[in-house]
């Protein structure tokens, strides 16, 4: 917040969008990893902080976490946890020392380093919706994922600059056997896009072939892989209380060679934690720092984060419900405890609504505006999450990213800038009472980049927007996906690293993939 | 933010709901005026504001406001500011003098002292949309205002307890003759609600006729009307620098009477303000604090507020945007000026978008969380603006009252409790791993009121769902709008009040109501 923004980087307005290569279908804005200037909204005092840290420690070592997977509880035995069965009870002083080890900030860098990503401080990426089984748009209505669907979010995910991290599966491809399914996705992953990419902790043979892919469409050595992260996996508990052997075994394979690990308990108040917020926020806290513990027990410095996926029920139905006032609450929540535990923050932009309407952008919204005033670092599920995470729609996606450009047009300090420049006395001299600024010289030197430029919203008055069709956001939203799908090229790519990829991929598969027995 | 909530006063949940009285057509939360816990977001560094100030005070000091109102003029030149015909120049010490008097809260008590309003503090109440020409509704599409629509919004802003104040027509009533309409108008309004109104500044006739309505409305002697603020007005200057004779005339006329004035430029960057936010901010405050010393000088304490309506057009087209990250921190940084000049604060519930689709939820949620933001006080067209102000829909309406009431929720500190109750450590360990938390006696003692319960948002899964119809949120909230419609029943009046109030109204059409020719 300096009092001398640097116009030459605004890029707000359609000046910014020259700057971005490739396609017309919209004027986006260019690639940027956003800084969110705002002090986070934080409901707890330093009383509040520490009331939930206690009661994650309290958790930790008077209850303990269930480690499903024998490796991990051995490692912990070692650490000095207090180990029954797959029960393991770890104390504050155990917990404190290896959060001490986690780095605040770390980077990831992609096949195409332009595209690398930081995680930590005032930095703010999004990520593509990942996982749901079902896709729906306004053309062939809801349907099982498939391959076909998996691609177009791909691209999409690809062409807009907002999205910075090919996430998960947006779809999951159920066309694809589950033994190849990793490597089908993966491979269009590294070759539709130049983003970050994720693994699935879903077995040792799927984390260990999409680390091998990541490093042949970087073109890099092992080491240059290990050197510094490449990719990354986020892994889920079991709430409550326990993590599961397929999500510790991949999570403790990354932690190995330097990958990032997000840990993101999934807490729905009311169902797997307590009906209580600050309950759930610190039964998620104390499940997301154990794993975070072993690993960091594991290879000191390590880059990991927390995530938080609390939400609360339906009291009546048991549906999940997103983009709640409880959810905003215990994001924020956690975002203060991250801050306490100097980790990296996760959280996501959620809805419950089945279909990209009114409901759906309230509660995404909501949602997106608590990842913001959280300090959130990463959020999952920024563009296409429709019916809790069982759809993934494109017209959502389009919508979403509208929104995620505005988010990023208000970090920019532009916005708010008072320099003499900003106040503009000459200029209000200038145009003097009952005149208009539309053609005077300040007016004309900035305008085309002074404010946010939309690509899906109509900002026509009713008569013309009426004259024009009468077309409401979805399927404004839908006629920008067809043209993104026309006019979608893939990224650059190396040819011997695309080669490399293509016999990996040939290879594995000749090998039967991975087992699908877990 | 104390440790212990009082549990009794929860009212997020459906328990919550059986304080309410009256209809059936959805479970509300009761009438309450929300208190906003969250320290506001300040984009603006104290070095940041002072330079907005002195702009303002140099703009004020150096190029002066137009005021067309030649009493005002005389009163200004009385007090010591330097008069150029109408041109008005006005030094800080002046300025902040007069501010200096204006109180930081005042309460304002309509005919039913239980929905006394407060402005000022953390207190935020929210108005219903005001003064759109034209309507619009699923069933009967765009159309001019008329008084069947002018009721049915009357009858929504009475029935949702989270509308706080009837403020301006929800639409103008274009088959009501001027000259009479706001006798018609204010009979409506003061028999089908019992909330907080509002006078439209538009000649001395109206202004006193609105005054005397609302104390015949209430049963007051002229003493007791006069006691304390029942009613108030809200003027816009003409940006840029201008303030017009009946604003003035009807700002002055309440502010002898002790009766509120919110004075609210409009001004859009880059058509009536400078293309820079600041300089946009500037300005406003430039004109609204102008008009407060006015008010001032001529009734020293009366209470006032500070309203902005900054936000910017689109460049291309000239058409006016709103709910934008330009609108968004220019609301902002009014709310830290205000909060600097010790005012009272008013911002808007806003959108461009023609109908109640995901762009008018996204740009009406940006606003009103740049209202919850920036400290506001009171939120103007908090539900049912659509076409930036031209159109009312009663869709729009509705879906406005579910966000609403998700901010009046989030504002419960039960939301953020950490008390060892709200940490549940003792759940925690009665569930245990694997288990759940529905049936624990933990969530069995609080389900009921532990989380919102929205009304119009459907949170059922999707093939629940499309069974029942496949509704959309548009026609979820239309179907809710004709339930209301039939369930409403106009609270309980003083037969007297009602006789007078009627005879008033008898009399000034007799007399021809007001003129017409300003």
């Amino acid at each position: 917040m300096t009092d001398e923004p640097n116009r030459k980087r605004r890029a707000g307005g359609r000046a910014g969008n020259k700057l971005r290569a490739g396609t017309s279908a919209i004027d986006q804005m260019p690639w940027r990893i956003p800084v969110n200037p705002d002090r986070p909204t934080e409901p707890l005092d330093m009383d509040g902080v520490m009331k939930v840290h206690r009661g994650a420690m309290r958790i930790l070592r008077e209850i303990g976490i269930e480690f499903l997977n024998p490796e991990a509880v051995a490692i912990l035995k070692q650490a000095g946890c207090k180990v029954d069965g797959t029960n393991v009870r770890m104390d504050e002083d155990f917990v404190m020392e290896m959060l001490g080890h986690a780095p605040e900030t770390f980077t990831i860098t992609p096949r195409n380093p332009e595209r690398e990503i930081i995680m930590g401080g005032k930095h703010m990426v999004f990520v593509n919706v990942s996982s749901p089984p079902n896709a729906w748009d306004l053309e062939r209505g809801k349907r099982s994922g498939d391959f076909t669907s998996f691609k177009e979010f791909m691209k999409l995910t690809q062409y807009f600059n907002c999205i910075h991290v090919a996430g998960g599966y947006p779809v999951e491809p159920i066309d694809i056997h589950p033994a190849v399914r990793h490597l089908d996705c993966l491979y269009e992953k590294l070759t539709l896009t130049d983003k970050v990419v994720h693994a699935y902790s879903l077995g040792a043979e799927r984390v260990e072939d999409v680390m091998e892919m990541t490093r042949l469409a970087g073109g890099l050595t092992h080491d240059e892989f290990d050197a510094r992260p490449r990719m990354y996996t986020n892994i889920n508990s079991v709430s409550p209380l326990k993590h599961d052997y397929p999500m510790l075994d991949g999570a403790m394979r990354l932690a190995r060679r330097g990958q990032p690990v997000i840990v993101t308990p999934f807490t729905l108040a009311g169902a797997m934690a307590p009906v209580t917020m600050a309950g759930a926020v610190a039964l998620s806290l104390a499940e997301g720092l154990a794993a975070i513990a072993l690993l960091q027990y594991i290879n000191p410095g390590c880059p990991v984060a927390i995530g938080t996926f609390t939400s609360n029920v339906d009291m009546k139905s048991g549906a999940p419900a997103f983009g709640t006032p409880e959810y905003m609450r215990a994001t924020q929540m956690t975002g203060q405890l991250a801050r306490f535990y100097k980790l990296p923050m996760r959280s996501s932009g959620v809805c419950a609504a089945n279909v990209p309407d009114g409901q759906a952008m309230w509660e995404t919204s909501n949602s997106l505006w608590a990842a913001v005033q959280s300090g959130t670092n990463m959020v999952y599920h920024a563009a296409g999450w429709l019916e809790g995470g069982l759809i993934a729609s494109p017209e959502k996606f389009i919508m979403d990213c509208e929104v995620l450009q505005m988010i990023q047009r208000y970090f920019e300090e532009a916005t708010f800038a008072t320099t003499d420049d900003d106040i503009a006395f000459d200029a209000i001299k200038e145009v003097g009472p009952g005149g208009h600024y539309f053609g005077c010289q300040h007016t004309q030197d900035r305008y085309t980049t002074a404010f946010y430029a939309p690509f899906v919203s109509d900002w026509r008055n009713y008569e013309a927007w009426n004259l024009d069709g009468a077309v409401w956001t979805p399927e404004r939203a839908h006629r920008l996906f067809k043209q993104i799908m026309d006019e979608f090229e893939a990224p650059p790519m190396n040819g011997d690293h695309q080669q490399a990829l293509t016999e990996f991929v040939a290879k594995r598969k000749q090998e039967g993939g991975a087992p699908t027995d877990f």
